[in-house]
Protein backbone atom coordinates (compact mmCIF):
# COMPACT_ATOMS: atom_id res chain seq x y z
CA UNK A 1 0.00 0.00 0.00
CA UNK A 2 1.32 3.32 -1.03
CA UNK A 3 -0.14 6.59 0.27
CA UNK A 4 0.12 9.63 -1.37
CA UNK A 5 -0.66 13.21 -1.62
CA UNK A 6 -1.28 15.99 -4.32
CA UNK A 7 -1.39 19.66 -4.71
CA UNK A 8 -3.27 21.65 -7.13
CA UNK A 9 -3.38 25.33 -7.96
CA UNK A 10 -4.71 27.33 -10.71
CA UNK A 11 -6.29 30.92 -11.45
CA UNK A 12 -8.47 32.55 -14.04
CA UNK A 13 -9.11 36.49 -14.81
CA UNK A 14 -12.12 37.66 -14.49
CA UNK A 15 -14.20 38.87 -17.72
CA UNK A 16 -16.90 40.54 -19.12
CA UNK A 17 -19.44 38.29 -20.10
CA UNK A 18 -18.26 34.74 -19.24
CA UNK A 19 -20.20 32.81 -16.52
CA UNK A 20 -18.65 32.18 -13.01
CA UNK A 21 -19.19 28.49 -13.21
CA UNK A 22 -17.05 27.05 -10.02
CA UNK A 23 -17.30 23.02 -8.56
CA UNK A 24 -20.10 23.35 -11.75
CA UNK A 25 -21.86 25.94 -10.24
CA UNK A 26 -23.51 28.64 -12.44
CA UNK A 27 -23.32 31.34 -9.60
CA UNK A 28 -24.74 34.33 -9.96
CA UNK A 29 -22.11 37.57 -10.02
CA UNK A 30 -21.08 40.73 -11.97
CA UNK A 31 -18.25 38.68 -14.01
CA UNK A 32 -17.14 35.93 -15.43
CA UNK A 33 -14.01 33.90 -15.59
CA UNK A 34 -11.60 33.33 -18.64
CA UNK A 35 -10.20 30.28 -20.13
CA UNK A 36 -10.81 27.47 -22.56
CA UNK A 37 -12.56 25.73 -21.02
CA UNK A 38 -15.66 26.76 -18.60
CA UNK A 39 -13.06 28.26 -16.32
CA UNK A 40 -13.40 26.31 -13.32
CA UNK A 41 -10.47 27.19 -11.84
CA UNK A 42 -11.52 25.09 -8.47
CA UNK A 43 -12.02 21.76 -10.22
CA UNK A 44 -8.67 22.82 -12.14
CA UNK A 45 -6.58 22.90 -8.92
CA UNK A 46 -8.47 19.86 -7.62
CA UNK A 47 -7.59 17.79 -11.49
CA UNK A 48 -4.01 19.19 -10.83
CA UNK A 49 -3.64 17.73 -7.28
CA UNK A 50 -5.64 14.54 -8.32
CA UNK A 51 -2.97 14.23 -11.11
CA UNK A 52 0.13 15.13 -9.28
CA UNK A 53 -0.67 12.42 -6.63
CA UNK A 54 -0.91 9.57 -9.11
CA UNK A 55 2.21 10.98 -10.43
CA UNK A 56 0.69 12.21 -14.13
CA UNK A 57 1.43 15.19 -16.21
CA UNK A 58 -0.75 17.83 -15.53
CA UNK A 59 -3.61 19.08 -16.68
CA UNK A 60 -2.40 21.06 -19.74
CA UNK A 61 -1.20 17.99 -21.22
CA UNK A 62 -4.30 15.93 -20.77
CA UNK A 63 -6.48 19.15 -22.05
CA UNK A 64 -3.73 21.54 -23.78
CA UNK A 65 -5.63 25.15 -24.20
CA UNK A 66 -4.97 25.00 -27.95
CA UNK A 67 -7.71 21.89 -28.49
CA UNK A 68 -10.81 23.16 -29.91
CA UNK A 69 -12.57 19.87 -29.04
CA UNK A 70 -12.42 21.16 -25.80
CA UNK A 71 -13.51 24.16 -26.14
CA UNK A 72 -15.83 24.84 -23.43
CA UNK A 73 -15.68 22.13 -21.67
CA UNK A 74 -17.44 21.53 -18.50
CA UNK A 75 -14.90 20.83 -15.87
CA UNK A 76 -16.35 18.25 -14.20
CA UNK A 77 -15.33 16.46 -17.16
CA UNK A 78 -11.81 16.80 -16.65
CA UNK A 79 -12.71 15.73 -12.79
CA UNK A 80 -13.97 12.37 -14.66
CA UNK A 81 -10.73 11.93 -16.59
CA UNK A 82 -8.86 12.30 -13.56
CA UNK A 83 -11.00 9.65 -11.89
CA UNK A 84 -10.53 7.20 -14.90
CA UNK A 85 -6.61 7.79 -15.04
CA UNK A 86 -6.84 7.21 -11.08
CA UNK A 87 -8.48 3.59 -11.90
CA UNK A 88 -6.28 2.99 -13.97
CA UNK A 89 -3.26 3.52 -11.34
CA UNK A 90 -5.56 1.19 -9.03
CA UNK A 91 -5.97 4.81 -6.55
CA UNK A 92 -8.54 5.03 -4.45
CA UNK A 93 -9.09 8.62 -3.63
CA UNK A 94 -9.78 9.32 0.30
CA UNK A 95 -10.70 13.06 -0.15
CA UNK A 96 -10.19 16.22 -1.53
CA UNK A 97 -10.09 19.66 0.05
CA UNK A 98 -9.84 22.94 -1.61
CA UNK A 99 -9.49 26.70 -0.92
CA UNK A 100 -10.77 29.36 -3.17
CA UNK A 101 -8.90 33.23 -2.96
CA UNK A 102 -11.71 35.64 -4.10
CA UNK A 103 -13.08 38.90 -2.77
CA UNK A 104 -16.40 38.09 -4.38
CA UNK A 105 -18.84 35.98 -4.55
CA UNK A 106 -19.73 34.47 -1.90
CA UNK A 107 -19.76 31.07 -1.87
CA UNK A 108 -21.50 29.93 1.24
CA UNK A 109 -25.00 29.72 -0.50
CA UNK A 110 -23.55 27.28 -3.55
CA UNK A 111 -21.47 25.21 -1.07
CA UNK A 112 -23.75 22.09 -0.77
CA UNK A 113 -24.28 22.01 -5.21
CA UNK A 114 -20.67 22.74 -5.57
CA UNK A 115 -19.73 19.73 -3.20
CA UNK A 116 -22.39 17.05 -4.69
CA UNK A 117 -21.22 17.99 -8.33
CA UNK A 118 -17.22 17.31 -7.17
CA UNK A 119 -18.33 14.09 -5.50
CA UNK A 120 -20.14 12.93 -8.59
CA UNK A 121 -17.70 13.66 -10.72
CA UNK A 122 -14.92 11.52 -8.69
CA UNK A 123 -17.34 8.79 -7.21
CA UNK A 124 -16.94 10.46 -3.53
CA UNK A 125 -19.26 11.26 -1.17
CA UNK A 126 -19.94 15.04 -0.59
CA UNK A 127 -18.62 14.53 3.03
CA UNK A 128 -15.01 13.89 1.12
CA UNK A 129 -14.67 16.99 -0.46
CA UNK A 130 -13.86 20.10 1.21
CA UNK A 131 -14.23 23.96 -0.15
CA UNK A 132 -13.35 26.86 1.87
CA UNK A 133 -13.18 30.42 0.65
CA UNK A 134 -10.88 33.43 1.83
CA UNK A 135 -10.34 36.78 0.49
CA UNK A 136 -7.03 38.24 0.21
CA UNK A 137 -7.86 41.24 2.21
CA UNK A 138 -7.70 43.51 -0.89
CA UNK A 139 -3.92 42.80 -1.37
CA UNK A 140 -2.45 41.76 -4.93
CA UNK A 141 -4.31 40.44 -8.30
CA UNK A 142 -7.09 39.08 -6.14
CA UNK A 143 -7.37 41.89 -4.13
CA UNK A 144 -7.64 43.79 -6.84
CA UNK A 145 -10.79 41.34 -8.73
CA UNK A 146 -8.41 40.41 -11.22
CA UNK A 147 -9.22 37.13 -10.91
CA UNK A 148 -10.02 33.74 -8.90
CA UNK A 149 -6.88 31.54 -7.22
CA UNK A 150 -7.78 28.24 -5.70
CA UNK A 151 -4.98 25.70 -4.14
CA UNK A 152 -6.21 21.99 -3.83
CA UNK A 153 -5.10 18.70 -1.98
CA UNK A 154 -5.91 15.35 -2.24
CA UNK A 155 -5.02 11.69 -0.67
CA UNK A 156 -5.32 8.60 -2.18
CA UNK A 157 -4.02 4.91 -1.48
CA UNK A 158 -2.82 2.80 -4.09
CA UNK A 159 -3.01 -0.90 -3.50
CA UNK A 160 -1.31 -1.95 -6.32
CA UNK A 161 2.06 -0.55 -7.49
CA UNK B 1 -9.75 3.37 7.73
CA UNK B 2 -9.68 6.82 5.84
CA UNK B 3 -6.79 8.52 5.43
CA UNK B 4 -7.32 12.56 4.81
CA UNK B 5 -5.32 15.28 3.82
CA UNK B 6 -6.27 19.39 4.09
CA UNK B 7 -5.39 22.65 2.83
CA UNK B 8 -5.68 26.30 4.50
CA UNK B 9 -4.68 29.51 3.43
CA UNK B 10 -5.01 32.99 4.75
CA UNK B 11 -3.29 36.03 4.67
CA UNK B 12 -3.53 39.36 6.78
CA UNK B 13 -2.47 43.03 6.74
CA UNK B 14 -0.20 44.92 8.44
CA UNK B 15 -1.61 47.71 10.55
CA UNK B 16 -0.17 50.10 12.86
CA UNK B 17 -1.44 49.66 16.39
CA UNK B 18 -1.87 45.70 16.25
CA UNK B 19 -0.10 42.91 17.79
CA UNK B 20 1.52 40.85 15.31
CA UNK B 21 0.20 37.39 16.75
CA UNK B 22 1.57 34.02 15.30
CA UNK B 23 1.00 31.05 16.63
CA UNK B 24 -0.11 32.37 19.35
CA UNK B 25 2.80 33.88 20.08
CA UNK B 26 2.81 38.42 20.25
CA UNK B 27 5.81 38.91 18.61
CA UNK B 28 7.99 42.57 18.60
CA UNK B 29 7.46 44.40 15.35
CA UNK B 30 7.22 47.80 13.43
CA UNK B 31 3.80 46.82 12.82
CA UNK B 32 0.99 44.35 13.60
CA UNK B 33 -2.08 42.27 11.89
CA UNK B 34 -5.56 43.64 11.04
CA UNK B 35 -8.36 41.30 11.88
CA UNK B 36 -11.37 40.66 13.56
CA UNK B 37 -9.94 38.17 15.63
CA UNK B 38 -6.58 38.38 17.14
CA UNK B 39 -5.44 38.30 13.04
CA UNK B 40 -3.48 35.03 13.69
CA UNK B 41 -2.78 34.05 9.87
CA UNK B 42 -1.13 31.33 11.14
CA UNK B 43 -3.27 29.32 12.98
CA UNK B 44 -6.16 30.51 10.63
CA UNK B 45 -4.30 28.72 7.76
CA UNK B 46 -4.01 25.48 9.84
CA UNK B 47 -7.74 25.42 11.41
CA UNK B 48 -9.07 25.72 7.66
CA UNK B 49 -7.00 22.75 6.82
CA UNK B 50 -7.82 20.95 9.30
CA UNK B 51 -11.81 21.79 8.80
CA UNK B 52 -11.13 21.11 4.88
CA UNK B 53 -9.83 17.90 5.74
CA UNK B 54 -13.02 17.24 7.66
CA UNK B 55 -15.17 18.11 4.71
CA UNK B 56 -16.73 20.86 6.84
CA UNK B 57 -17.34 24.48 6.22
CA UNK B 58 -14.30 26.95 6.55
CA UNK B 59 -13.46 29.05 9.93
CA UNK B 60 -15.43 31.83 8.56
CA UNK B 61 -18.67 29.62 9.21
CA UNK B 62 -17.99 28.69 12.71
CA UNK B 63 -16.14 32.27 13.57
CA UNK B 64 -18.29 34.77 11.44
CA UNK B 65 -15.96 37.89 11.31
CA UNK B 66 -19.31 40.46 11.91
CA UNK B 67 -19.85 38.00 15.81
CA UNK B 68 -19.26 40.85 17.80
CA UNK B 69 -19.26 37.65 21.15
CA UNK B 70 -15.59 36.63 19.36
CA UNK B 71 -14.02 39.99 18.68
CA UNK B 72 -10.34 39.32 19.48
CA UNK B 73 -11.06 36.00 20.48
CA UNK B 74 -7.27 34.25 20.75
CA UNK B 75 -6.63 32.10 17.53
CA UNK B 76 -6.36 28.98 19.74
CA UNK B 77 -9.03 28.77 20.64
CA UNK B 78 -10.26 28.56 17.34
CA UNK B 79 -8.05 25.85 16.64
CA UNK B 80 -9.33 24.08 19.80
CA UNK B 81 -12.56 24.19 18.18
CA UNK B 82 -11.17 22.70 15.12
CA UNK B 83 -9.39 19.76 17.61
CA UNK B 84 -13.14 19.43 19.02
CA UNK B 85 -15.15 18.93 15.60
CA UNK B 86 -12.11 16.60 14.92
CA UNK B 87 -12.83 14.57 18.04
CA UNK B 88 -16.54 14.44 16.84
CA UNK B 89 -15.60 12.85 13.73
CA UNK B 90 -13.33 10.31 14.95
CA UNK B 91 -10.63 11.35 13.23
CA UNK B 92 -7.35 11.51 14.68
CA UNK B 93 -4.87 14.28 13.58
CA UNK B 94 -1.77 13.31 12.73
CA UNK B 95 0.58 16.22 11.97
CA UNK B 96 0.19 19.66 10.73
CA UNK B 97 2.78 21.42 8.14
CA UNK B 98 2.59 25.06 7.85
CA UNK B 99 4.44 27.52 5.46
CA UNK B 100 4.26 31.84 6.62
CA UNK B 101 5.49 34.22 3.39
CA UNK B 102 6.42 37.37 5.22
CA UNK B 103 9.27 39.99 4.98
CA UNK B 104 9.14 40.01 8.20
CA UNK B 105 9.38 39.70 11.59
CA UNK B 106 11.77 36.69 11.59
CA UNK B 107 10.26 33.98 13.27
CA UNK B 108 12.86 31.25 13.99
CA UNK B 109 13.44 33.13 18.09
CA UNK B 110 9.80 32.16 18.28
CA UNK B 111 9.58 28.87 16.85
CA UNK B 112 9.65 26.74 20.07
CA UNK B 113 7.09 28.66 21.80
CA UNK B 114 4.61 28.74 18.71
CA UNK B 115 5.13 24.86 18.35
CA UNK B 116 4.44 24.51 21.73
CA UNK B 117 1.44 26.46 21.69
CA UNK B 118 -0.39 24.71 18.24
CA UNK B 119 0.14 21.34 19.86
CA UNK B 120 -1.01 22.06 23.05
CA UNK B 121 -4.45 23.73 21.56
CA UNK B 122 -4.52 20.48 19.28
CA UNK B 123 -3.61 17.77 21.58
CA UNK B 124 -0.47 16.78 19.94
CA UNK B 125 3.10 17.01 20.55
CA UNK B 126 5.50 19.81 19.28
CA UNK B 127 7.33 17.36 16.47
CA UNK B 128 4.07 17.00 15.10
CA UNK B 129 3.72 21.22 14.02
CA UNK B 130 5.72 21.96 11.47
CA UNK B 131 6.38 25.91 11.02
CA UNK B 132 8.19 27.14 8.30
CA UNK B 133 8.63 30.99 6.61
CA UNK B 134 9.89 31.94 3.64
CA UNK B 135 9.69 36.18 2.23
CA UNK B 136 8.61 36.95 -1.16
CA UNK B 137 11.52 38.26 -2.27
CA UNK B 138 10.39 41.93 -2.69
CA UNK B 139 7.70 40.47 -4.89
CA UNK B 140 3.78 41.01 -4.87
CA UNK B 141 2.10 42.29 -1.45
CA UNK B 142 3.92 39.86 0.74
CA UNK B 143 7.41 41.79 -1.10
CA UNK B 144 5.53 45.13 -0.46
CA UNK B 145 5.26 44.66 3.21
CA UNK B 146 1.26 45.01 3.34
CA UNK B 147 0.59 41.95 5.07
CA UNK B 148 1.51 38.31 5.90
CA UNK B 149 0.56 34.99 3.63
CA UNK B 150 0.24 31.62 5.16
CA UNK B 151 -0.07 27.80 3.81
CA UNK B 152 -1.17 24.67 5.81
CA UNK B 153 -2.08 21.25 5.34
CA UNK B 154 -2.69 18.25 7.60
CA UNK B 155 -3.12 15.05 7.81
CA UNK B 156 -5.66 13.07 9.73
CA UNK B 157 -7.33 8.93 10.15
CA UNK B 158 -11.46 8.53 10.63
CA UNK B 159 -11.17 5.00 12.47
CA UNK B 160 -15.33 5.49 12.60
CA UNK B 161 -17.09 6.93 9.54
CA UNK C 1 2.38 4.23 12.19
CA UNK C 2 1.70 7.87 11.72
CA UNK C 3 0.96 9.09 8.31
CA UNK C 4 2.16 12.95 7.03
CA UNK C 5 1.74 15.52 5.22
CA UNK C 6 4.08 18.43 4.41
CA UNK C 7 3.73 21.71 2.55
CA UNK C 8 6.61 24.14 0.66
CA UNK C 9 6.44 27.50 -0.54
CA UNK C 10 9.51 29.12 -2.77
CA UNK C 11 9.56 31.95 -4.40
CA UNK C 12 13.02 33.49 -6.75
CA UNK C 13 13.13 36.43 -9.04
CA UNK C 14 14.38 36.14 -12.33
CA UNK C 15 17.55 38.16 -12.70
CA UNK C 16 20.08 38.43 -16.01
CA UNK C 17 22.70 36.43 -15.87
CA UNK C 18 21.69 33.76 -14.26
CA UNK C 19 21.04 30.16 -14.83
CA UNK C 20 17.10 29.02 -14.83
CA UNK C 21 17.76 25.76 -13.24
CA UNK C 22 14.59 23.63 -11.91
CA UNK C 23 14.54 20.05 -10.62
CA UNK C 24 18.11 20.05 -11.32
CA UNK C 25 18.25 20.76 -14.87
CA UNK C 26 19.14 24.09 -16.20
CA UNK C 27 16.60 24.77 -18.49
CA UNK C 28 17.32 27.47 -21.95
CA UNK C 29 15.65 30.72 -20.86
CA UNK C 30 16.13 34.09 -21.99
CA UNK C 31 16.47 35.10 -17.92
CA UNK C 32 17.62 32.82 -15.16
CA UNK C 33 16.85 32.39 -10.97
CA UNK C 34 18.68 34.53 -8.65
CA UNK C 35 19.85 33.28 -5.30
CA UNK C 36 22.44 32.21 -3.17
CA UNK C 37 22.47 28.21 -4.14
CA UNK C 38 21.30 27.57 -7.53
CA UNK C 39 17.72 29.36 -7.10
CA UNK C 40 16.24 25.72 -7.70
CA UNK C 41 12.70 27.40 -6.88
CA UNK C 42 11.24 23.74 -7.24
CA UNK C 43 13.36 21.79 -4.89
CA UNK C 44 13.26 24.03 -2.38
CA UNK C 45 9.54 23.89 -1.95
CA UNK C 46 9.91 20.29 -2.14
CA UNK C 47 12.22 20.28 0.59
CA UNK C 48 10.35 22.51 3.01
CA UNK C 49 7.90 20.44 2.48
CA UNK C 50 9.85 17.31 3.32
CA UNK C 51 11.09 19.35 6.16
CA UNK C 52 7.71 20.19 7.74
CA UNK C 53 6.41 16.64 7.13
CA UNK C 54 9.57 15.91 9.85
CA UNK C 55 8.52 18.45 11.85
CA UNK C 56 11.89 20.14 11.37
CA UNK C 57 13.00 23.58 10.96
CA UNK C 58 13.09 25.08 7.80
CA UNK C 59 15.40 25.07 4.48
CA UNK C 60 16.84 28.50 5.83
CA UNK C 61 17.95 26.67 9.38
CA UNK C 62 19.90 23.64 7.37
CA UNK C 63 21.02 26.21 4.62
CA UNK C 64 21.48 29.59 5.76
CA UNK C 65 21.68 32.46 3.29
CA UNK C 66 24.83 33.68 4.63
CA UNK C 67 26.59 30.60 4.43
CA UNK C 68 29.11 31.16 2.03
CA UNK C 69 30.27 27.49 2.06
CA UNK C 70 27.02 26.69 0.51
CA UNK C 71 27.18 29.06 -1.83
CA UNK C 72 25.64 28.04 -5.32
CA UNK C 73 25.37 24.53 -4.43
CA UNK C 74 23.05 21.95 -6.33
CA UNK C 75 19.53 22.30 -4.24
CA UNK C 76 19.42 18.23 -5.47
CA UNK C 77 22.21 18.00 -2.20
CA UNK C 78 19.68 20.11 -0.05
CA UNK C 79 17.14 17.28 -0.91
CA UNK C 80 19.85 14.53 -0.25
CA UNK C 81 20.19 16.18 2.95
CA UNK C 82 16.15 16.11 3.41
CA UNK C 83 15.88 12.29 2.50
CA UNK C 84 18.47 11.88 5.27
CA UNK C 85 17.10 14.31 8.17
CA UNK C 86 14.37 11.89 6.92
CA UNK C 87 16.01 8.85 7.59
CA UNK C 88 17.34 9.69 10.73
CA UNK C 89 13.42 9.82 11.55
CA UNK C 90 12.81 6.60 10.46
CA UNK C 91 10.66 8.33 7.99
CA UNK C 92 9.58 6.48 4.47
CA UNK C 93 8.97 9.01 2.13
CA UNK C 94 5.96 7.98 -0.39
CA UNK C 95 5.51 10.63 -2.82
CA UNK C 96 6.40 14.32 -3.69
CA UNK C 97 3.90 16.31 -5.84
CA UNK C 98 4.70 19.73 -6.86
CA UNK C 99 3.07 23.08 -8.73
CA UNK C 100 5.29 25.45 -10.33
CA UNK C 101 3.69 29.11 -11.56
CA UNK C 102 5.56 30.86 -13.61
CA UNK C 103 4.53 32.94 -17.12
CA UNK C 104 7.76 31.15 -18.93
CA UNK C 105 9.73 29.15 -19.18
CA UNK C 106 7.91 25.62 -20.65
CA UNK C 107 8.64 22.58 -18.60
CA UNK C 108 6.93 19.62 -20.31
CA UNK C 109 10.35 18.88 -22.71
CA UNK C 110 12.36 18.68 -19.47
CA UNK C 111 9.82 17.06 -17.26
CA UNK C 112 11.19 13.61 -17.61
CA UNK C 113 14.66 14.61 -16.41
CA UNK C 114 13.21 16.83 -14.13
CA UNK C 115 11.20 14.10 -12.14
CA UNK C 116 14.31 11.66 -12.42
CA UNK C 117 16.83 13.80 -10.86
CA UNK C 118 14.27 14.54 -7.64
CA UNK C 119 13.63 11.22 -7.66
CA UNK C 120 17.22 10.28 -7.50
CA UNK C 121 18.03 12.87 -5.02
CA UNK C 122 15.16 11.46 -2.68
CA UNK C 123 16.07 7.64 -3.47
CA UNK C 124 12.03 7.74 -4.97
CA UNK C 125 10.67 6.39 -8.57
CA UNK C 126 10.17 9.22 -10.76
CA UNK C 127 6.24 7.62 -10.47
CA UNK C 128 6.44 9.56 -7.13
CA UNK C 129 7.52 12.58 -8.43
CA UNK C 130 4.25 14.93 -9.38
CA UNK C 131 5.92 18.21 -11.09
CA UNK C 132 3.01 20.51 -12.87
CA UNK C 133 3.19 24.35 -14.51
CA UNK C 134 0.60 27.06 -14.87
CA UNK C 135 1.26 30.38 -15.55
CA UNK C 136 -0.63 33.09 -13.13
CA UNK C 137 -2.56 34.43 -16.45
CA UNK C 138 -0.53 37.23 -16.67
CA UNK C 139 -1.63 38.44 -12.93
CA UNK C 140 0.64 39.46 -9.92
CA UNK C 141 3.98 39.29 -9.66
CA UNK C 142 4.47 35.97 -11.70
CA UNK C 143 2.07 37.06 -14.69
CA UNK C 144 4.86 40.36 -14.70
CA UNK C 145 7.56 37.78 -15.35
CA UNK C 146 9.10 38.77 -12.16
CA UNK C 147 10.14 35.53 -10.60
CA UNK C 148 8.57 32.01 -10.36
CA UNK C 149 6.90 30.54 -7.13
CA UNK C 150 6.69 26.85 -6.30
CA UNK C 151 3.85 25.11 -4.00
CA UNK C 152 5.31 21.25 -2.86
CA UNK C 153 3.81 18.32 -0.74
CA UNK C 154 4.94 15.61 0.44
CA UNK C 155 3.39 12.26 2.07
CA UNK C 156 5.25 10.40 4.59
CA UNK C 157 5.07 7.47 6.91
CA UNK C 158 7.11 7.00 10.15
CA UNK C 159 7.31 3.79 11.31
CA UNK C 160 9.36 4.28 14.45
CA UNK C 161 8.68 7.46 16.73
Amino acid sequence: MKIRTGIGYDVHQFAEGRKCILGGVDIPHTVGLLGHSDADVLCHAIADAILGALGLPDIGYYFPPNDDSIEGISSLDILKKCKMLADEKGAELQNVDSALVAEAPKILPHLAEMKANIANALNLVPEDIGIKATTNETMGFVGRREGIAAMATCCLIIHKS
